[in-house]
């Protein structure tokens, strides 16, 4: 199998010969708003909620974890103004897979046992949870709105939860 | 302004009527890639570097910063299979623009003390160091492909420099 890396300067030379006015996007997300979602190959988040490019930063990782996206976030919000989040998990995530404990014996190496995976049980308990850690955070903003939602990964629909 | 969470809804509906044979996709990404990007508003990575819907983990923070992504590609690989990285940065990062020193004194708190912002002063080089920040680790699979890029905001070209 060729690599992504050998395909990509062909795939890359058609969305060039498509890029039209994107070049004079401003550097500040125009609808000032930060996504957190999942790395999950199955989502397009800008498809899926409406969100062209120049609108929105979009912060993935393993699960759409809050922990991992408040360096960014508080990056987003002060020096880039964006005043609203939006976390988005979603269905079939691979993060309900696991445990911490079943991916250290896995790796089978010490730097393992500092590194908190994030896996969780519960897809809506897990939502709630990083929109609260999100809105607790100090370093963020006083004032921003903030929603939680799920993205169906069999049907393309989101549905909010909190 | 009415905010992305009011608009939401509507937006995913159009998703959700177009959405097509999406919903088999599998949880595995088909290229067997992780890509390593910034949050950046402008940059629409699957557009760029021809990626389609189920075909590569896509993580995203400020910068595209490797030390933020590592959670994320222990996971891809170990538990998902992915066998390649590319780490784009792009021009005009946000991250080009302020020290840590900065922020923690915009910010004025205790706890921002203890956050590397990992804001960088040369692109290019800071290509390079995530590459071998990746290429260091010991939690990653012994054998992977990894390569560099920077992608241009100007131009949505995308060139390898790493």
């Amino acid at each position: 199998m060729s690599s992504v890396a050998d395909q990509l300067p062909s795939a890359n030379d058609t969305y060039v010969a498509n890029f039209g006015e994107k070049g004079s996007l401003a550097l500040p997300p125009s609808k000032k708003v930060a996504i957190v979602t999942c790395m999950d190959a199955r989502i397009d988040p800008a498809a899926a909620l409406g969100l062209p490019e120049g609108s929105a930063h979009i912060i993935r990782n393993a699960g759409g974890r809050a922990a991992d996206a408040l360096r960014s976030l508080i990056i987003s919000q002060q020096l880039l103004g964006t005043r609203e989040v939006l976390v988005v998990h979603h269905t079939d995530c691979g993060m309900l897979t696991f445990t911490d404990a079943e991916i250290r014996d896995k790796l089978n190496h010490p730097d393992a046992n500092h590194i908190a995976f994030l896996p969780f049980t519960d897809l809506e308990r897990s939502v709630h949870e990083d929109v609260d850690y999100i809105k607790r955070s100090v370093l963020l903003v006083p004032r921003f709105k903030i929603t939680g939602w799920i993205y169906d990964v069999k049907t393309g629909k989101v549905e909010q939860v909190v």
